[in-house]
């Protein structure tokens, strides 16, 4: 499938968590992320511009969000990208939505610490991993 | 640049955290990565095949990855692919690696406590988010 | 590096191209890429919503769509998203723009005859392929 | 879903077709995707290494494939990245393969020719682009 997107970036808002009516848990935020480029003339990496987007988590993943993250922290997300075109009185505007499918504390910035809440404690691997003699680094 | 990929799976060994002669801090560990599909019969999504990649990390990803990542974790991982055919003695074989550029617990699973050790402690953002009008969910 | 997405999709109006003052070729058009999702109800694959993106491709890239692409044309594009904030008298808006490092017509949907114009027409591998034996289909 | 992956590559084997017994149209072909660095000594960009990978189309996009592809050709693929392990008398290796969602001519190596053979020949849009007033370039 296609407008599949994986980001790293900074949680620029409070997170908002709430449960609709039918019962359905949903997290929401906004991320900014930078984008780099190679300055030659300065020989180094560079931030060039921010994209902002809104994050949107649902189910389980919604409700894991809730104790693990805040405003400020660096993330990793993948998703499936929407464009809405929203109305609200007069005003008009465009959102980007990433409907996430995973969000995992980016360790390039920081450590962290898990506490697995959902499946069995002991997760078993359904195939046995037959390269054993991976060569040595 | 083409060959980047997302994965989401369960670390199937102990992590190994080297740092080479040179100085450089490398981490690396096999992942099982467990793909569904819908069975229409069955109505549900079920596990049809595993992936198996080699995780490699290198300086500051590496260095946080000791305190953060043990066997049996869920993660998300982003990085390019790499395709490397070995030898050893007389064996040969084709490891499927994925150097990483981001990898975090998948919150999915559970939830995380992160604690931040690269650059300022009070993050900024570059550019004001022109979009403070988001509408309610 | 994040914020690589690819897009399928259909080109919804006629491509255009010009050259800067300084000489850069640049080719932009916009692009409707519809996504799907499984209605149970019905038992099949139904239209869910429509991202549109502008897309644009710069240098030999935007050179060689003049003749290959059109309105109308299915395609498959990858590529840096940006989202990009902009003004125009008094109206605003926001224009999320994917910058292609590649297009190709979606062979999904119809046939296609190439014809090279970059680099030597006999293209070489630089590597031998080690994996002759694989087992047939 | 993870372990999508987008490459663009060279074409190095000519395409196999074939019809399985129970009318399932497959063709597949050996991909060289060479992945690029930057020297900063030569100052240029450099070929680094090959990944080789199995492209595998089925169906309405395997058929089309037929008039269209030939070794040697430049293209760009979206599918779903799949690592098997096969056994072949007493021979046993990995195949890295890749499921086509879409295939197309890489523009940036050449033009290509469109001509379209699934659903009606003029292809409509669900929705209408709100975004009409997209800045000039």
């Amino acid at each position: 499938m296609s407008d599949t997107i994986t980001i790293t970036g900074l949680i620029a808002t409070t997170p908002r968590h709430v449960v609709t009516a039918e019962g359905l848990p949903i997290t929401s935020f906004r991320l900014a992320s930078s984008q780099r480029r190679f300055d030659k003339a300065a020989d180094k990496w560079v931030d060039a511009s921010t994209n902002w987007y809104t994050i949107t988590a649902f189910r389980q993943l919604a409700i894991n969000t809730v104790p693990s993250l805040s405003k400020g922290d660096r993330i990793v997300v993948t998703g499936r990208l929407r464009v809405r075109d929203w109305q609200n009185d007069d005003r008009t505007g465009t959102t980007v939505e990433v409907e996430a499918e995973s969000i995992g504390h980016d360790l390039f910035w920081g450590t962290a610490s898990f506490t697995r809440t959902v499946g069995s404690p002991e997760p078993t691997v359904e195939h046995i991993d037959t390269e054993a003699a991976v060569p040595a680094l």
